[in-house]
């Protein structure tokens, strides 16, 4: 398989994108003969993260991106070259320039091939799936805190790990459930709805006294005279103000002429940034006097937005303003204005804000999806378990780092109520679960086996790349995020709560925990 | 200023790595008239992070790549036009046709140009400082728990944030203070030092049975006959298990089989992995035969590395070890073999490994370098504090929240042991402090003024890119190492040290704040 056209304009990572002990090995396979023997790594994690007893697994696009990319180029072996022994066989480099993922073959995640090029994609594939299933099951938990009213935008570009781990954080967030991104790149590379408005940055650059050079504006319908939309917007700052009970030197005309400017740019979606100054005193009679101005000519406001202070607390107050204020001017339209909200949110603030009776619509979150500061890696591991078609395991003297040894099927078994049981692990050779079957088990650190009788069985490992080929077109991103979804909710929800929930099982079958047993008791391998 | 030929391939980012309201307010200033309007931004962060009073500032390189190249492509400005309303005035289109950084201006870093595009430039040069300057402190005090004789290894690309975190993760951990990374592309494209030997995986792929294609090895000098390792290697197990009072069944073939086939790869930087069975009943005594072995020939091992377990207990084990071995068999060498270690590897632990007497000599650390688990993300803000030559200022009841105003001059006060004293903020047009000359200056966040007669003053903006030109040569990373290597040795014993140290100030010329008193008494702007 040669490398081909990114759709991206590069490749999710390039081949060096990897720890230099993948090419110290690879020289070690390769001059004890073995670059070529057949050989299955597994990728898998320990534990679910954040203490809860479920992931979403995610990166597989990425990861498909980058076999499919595979190569090394001259510059990429002659760097190489350069941090190697210098006496290292020339023959090993021209080993390495023939290199391509056509022997290797991926279900999701179990990558079979040539040992030497199995091995090499160790770190980038840990790299693409490691941070991508973290910050997608973050974002899953995230949306079950919010529910599924709350709409849920990710912003945090610019708290990631640099470009692409921004990139990663908004495509995988809206996998796991958010409903968009503020990242423009995500929107135009991988599809991600994307949404913003105004920062403060653009309130404070107005002091008032600017004059736009076209300060005219046509009715929402087309039909009408343009009109000056400001001496209107003074109009309504003086009914508003008596209204709420302000002077009207008391809304900041910066702030006003900030909000004009933008409606005269999005006279369909204004949207006002409320807490630059003052909400009560400036930014709200502001807002209420454009959108009111708008509203004269047909056009609806569509948002205001808090960064500061109790924001649980003033999405009540303005919701409660907007109700008398929409009757004082026969603006029912008012009533309903979105109310987003952001600033520093976690899981326990975002519980807060999606209580019961919050008015509180759009919750734009950034740092915590995007660093998942409750867990900030997620642990992945690659383990070597079959070369030569013979089982390989790490029999460490620390329990918690051994591996299962051989090539492997994963099945899950559903109960009669359609949620998930069990994920079971057994040796490739034996014959699949069946439903309605009673099986002996073994869950993992059990000391005894347990039976169970599954009312339906479904294969967990899915073939994506066979022999370097594509074997099916990969999901589109929204494809995920509704089969995400709706895995979610296959789950009991004693495992789909966050705190503190049952544990979900993995077991082994009997032949496959006896394989374990045989090599712990140090059989030869 | 065209987009140029970027040496990497790619710019540190594209242009619409942005938060989409950066590009609504573009449009809204476009609309008001404003887009030209001469504006400064400053790029700051409030607090030092993980609570020390000192921040390594990082990510100029990646930021002056980004503004060289920055330039919307035909396709940038198709998406955007999708994602904007449909009636948007083309006009707007071909203003961000013709964008670039040639009106840009950037000391690091306050940014001043064209208000539509400074503001554009907000996200990118966020993501590229922030988590740049984060890891560059988190590295240093790394570096400083461990003093200057340890080596400390990043390698943590598997726990990054998808590739560009990790790339960006190795060259500012290395910038930070750290000696190397296992990263192989930040070899290649940043010229940090990489290192790297084997992980269990290639261990456990050997069983013993396998015969390399070539067991022949040739003496260090170059002189005399080439020999079989594997008999002389099995020939010092015997040794070596009389001498350890293990049988020589005990110690793992495969894992014996691995070490040779990594020996004859590379005899002069043999390492052993030590754990992936028995360190004291395997690992150790395989590692001691090949490396005898390899002894007679005239190579010496470089090393052994620990992955699990009580590193430093096992580190001072196998220290005794050498000592006894290399006496026994006349191998003095053998005694001062460097000890590596990692596992998940903290503050605390590396204090722990770091401590008088400890044997460790080489410490990898992974996730708590990469994911700066302590504080994942930095803060850094971009905030406007001059438009149109105006002072700008946000003025939120949120105190933590409001901006300082005005184009500002940055300058470092040292005391007569060439240690900071604090750091000054003045308006641009003030004349610089001088030297010797006692100055009335207010810390923030006091109440009263207080003197300082400095001894010497550095003036701390430095200008970089001036109307889109790079002014003079970016320093390279080693000397970008070497300079905040150099700053830290500068600082106060009591501002460097990590917990709990001395708040280091930041105080304001009377000027500066007269300008803030007078604008948050609402002076008009």
């Amino acid at each position: 398989m040669a490398a081909e056209q990114d759709p991206e304009g590069r490749a999710a990572a390039r081949p060096l994108l990897t720890d230099l002990y993948q090419v110290t090995m690879a020289l070690g396979y390769w001059r004890a003969g073995r670059a070529s023997a057949p050989a299955e790594f597994e990728l898998f994690f320990r534990q679910s993260p954040f203490g809860g007893a479920f992931a979403l697994a995610a990166g597989l696009r990425d990861c498909v991106r980058f076999l499919r990319a595979f190569r090394l180029l001259d510059a990429d072996v002659q760097f190489l070259a350069s941090v190697l022994p210098p006496d290292t066989d020339p023959a090993f480099f021209e080993h390495l320039r023939a290199l391509d993922c056509s022997g290797v073959t991926v279900p999701l995640l179990q990558v079979s091939g040539p040992l030497l090029v199995v091995q090499l994609l160790e770190t980038p594939l840990l790299c693409l799936v490691s941070y991508a299933s973290l910050i997608a099951t973050n974002a899953a938990r995230l949306r079950l805190i919010a529910g599924p009213e709350k709409r849920l935008l990710e912003m945090g570009l610019r708290r990631a790990q640099g470009p692409d781990g921004g990139l990663t954080a908004s495509t995988y967030s809206y996998l796991g459930g958010f409903d968009g991104s503020s990242n423009v790149l995500a929107g135009q590379l991988r599809g991600v709805p994307v949404v913003g408005t105004l920062a403060h940055s653009f309130v404070t650059s107005f002091s008032g006294k600017e004059v736009p050079p076209d300060p005219m504006l046509a009715p929402a319908a087309g039909q009408g005279p343009r009109v000056d939309l400001t001496p209107r917007v003074e109009a309504w700052l003086e009914r508003v103000c008596a209204h709420l009970g302000l002077g009207v030197q008391d809304p900041h005309p910066g702030e006003r002429a900030a909000f004009v400017a933008y409606a005269l740019a999005f006279p369909r979606a204004f949207q006002g940034l409320l807490d630059t100054y003052s909400v009560r005193r400036s930014g709200l009679p502001n807002f209420l006097a454009v959108a009111l101005a708008l509203g004269e000519l047909g056009y609806r406001a569509v948002g205001v937005r808090l960064d500061s202070g109790d924001l649980l607390q003033q999405a009540q107050e303005i919701r409660a303003l907007f109700r008398t204020t929409g009757a004082q001017f026969q603006a029912p339209w008012l009533e309903s204005v979105p109310i987003a909200v952001s600033n520093n949110i976690d899981e326990e603030e975002l519980a807060r804000l999606s209580q019961q009776g919050s008015e509180v619509n759009v919750i734009g979150i950034g740092t915590s999806v995007v660093t998942c500061p409750r867990q900030p890696s997620l642990g992945c591991v690659y383990k070597l378990v079959s070369v030569g078609g013979q089982p390989r395991m790490k029999l460490t003297e620390d329990p918690e780092k051994q591996t299962l040894p051989g090539s492997k099927a994963a099945f899950r078994l559903l109960g009669s109520d359609g949620s998930p049981l069990l994920d079971l692990l057994q040796l490739a050779e034996e014959p699949a679960p069946q439903a309605g079957q009673e099986l002996r088990v073994w869950p993992r650190g059990a000391q005894e086996a347990c039976t169970v009788r599954p009312a339906r069985v479904e294969p967990l490992l899915r073939l994506w790349v066979q022999q370097g080929q594509l074997c099916e077109p990969l999901p589109s991103l929204a494809e995920s995020r509704a089969f995400a979804q709706r895995s979610l909710s296959q789950l009991s929800p004693a495992h789909r709560r966050l705190e503190p929930p049952a544990g979900y099982q993995v077991a082994l079958s009997e032949k496959l925990r006896a394989l374990v047993q045989r090599l712990s008791a140090g059989a030869p391998l």
